[in-house]
């Protein structure tokens, strides 16, 4: 039988997820939950439904898990907590500093519920996040860097749009390849923000616009953009379009440490990603994940997990057995 | 209380060991364990004592987890499952295919013991296993590859020590950059073993030998060296020893696969390693996973595990609370 799944939020990530359940065939997607009018949404799955989300609390009988799509600022706080009392979810809760607290309330409920909660999944947090904690763990002498990009940033870029005179723009975040060498090289260097990464921003301007306004208004944004060397290019409405469409992203996870009686051998770990969609990839990590959390609470298991809690072999849907013939 | 450790066997492994457990502030060295003569090692832990193998089984309220740093081909078939029985065990056997078979007689040895018994811990199979397992996860559409090297083949340097007239010898596996650049770039080829990796040897001869011949005999090494694009150098022994004494090794796991309603995106998940010390590397991911087997076995788990089967936390010194906060 399949693993029943349901997608609350259908935005582009809940696009990626419909899409990355159709790549995984012990998984199938029953129904998609909205806020907006059920009737205003064209799923791409046939047989699947789509809901208002008040019809949440009647389906618990015919989902399995149950996907939140919404986003870490106004949604996840809120529906994450709610939904873990009645499913088994996966969330990608992504606001660093507020995951301890998101946990908590949400250990709570999945608690209340008898069900597993897995929060904060997808690659930063998610697969960066086990990735850092493994390779700090085999190399404790050592240091730790994170690069993100070449990636477009949906904040910053939203960042630009709200400037007077700039009709649409996009961000992409850098990082700074001599920094990066460096790293790799275990120089273990001490890096400023402005070292590891640079921002390129193309934007369209009104007609008549004062660009240097804008151009000036950007570099000089307190946190989005002041502390790093960005670079502003003015395109068409059609360049945009054309060029700057994908939400393309990645980045570096990067260890560097020693060993020896000394300390005196060095070694490097590095995670890297480069993908053409952001969302669909967060989408295809949830996805794993979901089958890690119906799996937990088939053998009994409740309450709120996070990627440093669940075994890989969770995640796969191949046997134990397969896994060691195949890929260990 | 710190977690009290016992190596057995003190050759490289062991010795990486040794130096790993100093990098871990939970853990303290017990003892080492020898078929040798106890009087004949000197180890560098104060206050940790040399034992023969014989006085494992009166140590067993004495040691958390018992570190085997045999061989795989003769020593770890027996000891792993001997051990089990007795102890909290880790080991690094690294024979692919049977490691099928060793599971099965390891995890039997564990339940009677009530053990825990890690196997086949270290990067490859290890680290490398784990990151196969999640990237084919996630992208289920795609293609994985390993590489191996730039590093040290001690299976291939003592194939060629062998040959009539060879002194002494290494060889470097070393991964096609042009190979790597297709993969990276998502092309999905088909590769040859050829196309994968070229070998680089290094070779010091005896005096007169006939160096034509030698050179003849490695290249067309069936397994070892017919296969593959081989080099080889003839050197001094001064030379062998000055620029070759490291045990360097490494390697590229990639994972290619696409997403999107008809697979229209492309995604590169990369995990590296460039290790100046292959063994002491292997020791430090072991040493983490020795963490974990006293952990498991404190909440009551017994069997054989392997790192597919172990949640990441369970690595980690820090609490989960600790994780979620930091590198979450």
């Amino acid at each position: 039988m399949s693993i029943r799944i349901g997608i609350y939020g259908y935005g582009n990530l809940g696009r990626g997820v419909e899409n990355a359940i159709r790549q995984n065939s012990d998984m199938e997607l029953v129904a998609v939950f909205t806020r907006r009018d059920p009737n205003s949404i064209k799923i791409n799955t046939a047989g699947a439904s789509v809901f208002h989300a008040d019809e949440l609390p009647k389906m618990t009988d015919k989902i399995d898990v149950l996907i939140l799509c919404g986003g870490s600022a106004k949604d996840l706080p809120i529906q994450t907590p709610e939904m873990a009392k009645l499913y088994n979810v996966v969330d990608s809760f992504d606001t660093h500093a507020k995951i301890p607290q998101h946990f908590d309330n949400v250990d709570k409920a999945a608690k209340v519920g008898n069900k597993v909660a897995v929060i904060s999944v997808g690659w930063d947090p998610g697969m960066f996040s086990v990735n850092r904690m493994y390779a700090e763990t085999i190399l404790p002498d050592g240091e730790s860097y994170t690069f993100w990009g070449k990636g477009v940033s949906q904040g910053h870029s939203d960042a630009i749009r709200k400037i007077e005179g700039v009709l649409d723009a996009k961000q992409y975040t850098i990082p700074v390849e001599k920094a990066l060498e460096k790293v790799r090289n275990g120089e273990n260097p001490k890096l400023s923000t402005r070292e590891k990464h640079t921002r390129e921003c193309f934007v369209v301007a009104e007609d008549g616009a004062d660009k240097e306004r804008i151009e000036r208004e950007i570099k000089t944004m307190p946190d989005y953009f002041a502390d790093y060397d960005t670079t502003v290019h003015f395109i068409t409405k059609e360049e945009l379009i054309r060029d700057h469409s994908g939400i393309p992203h990645g980045g570096f996870v990067i260890r560097s440490g020693k060993t020896g009686e000394n300390l005196e051998n060095n070694h490097i770990i590095e995670y890297s990603l480069k993908l053409d969609s952001n969302p669909e990839f967060t989408s295809s990590v949830i996805v794993a994940y979901a089958r890690a959390a119906y799996r937990m609470n088939k053998n009994g298991d409740s309450g709120c997990k996070t990627v440093f809690d669940i075994a890989p072999a969770l995640l796969s849907p191949k046997t134990n057995e397969e896994l060691r013939k195949n890929l260990l």
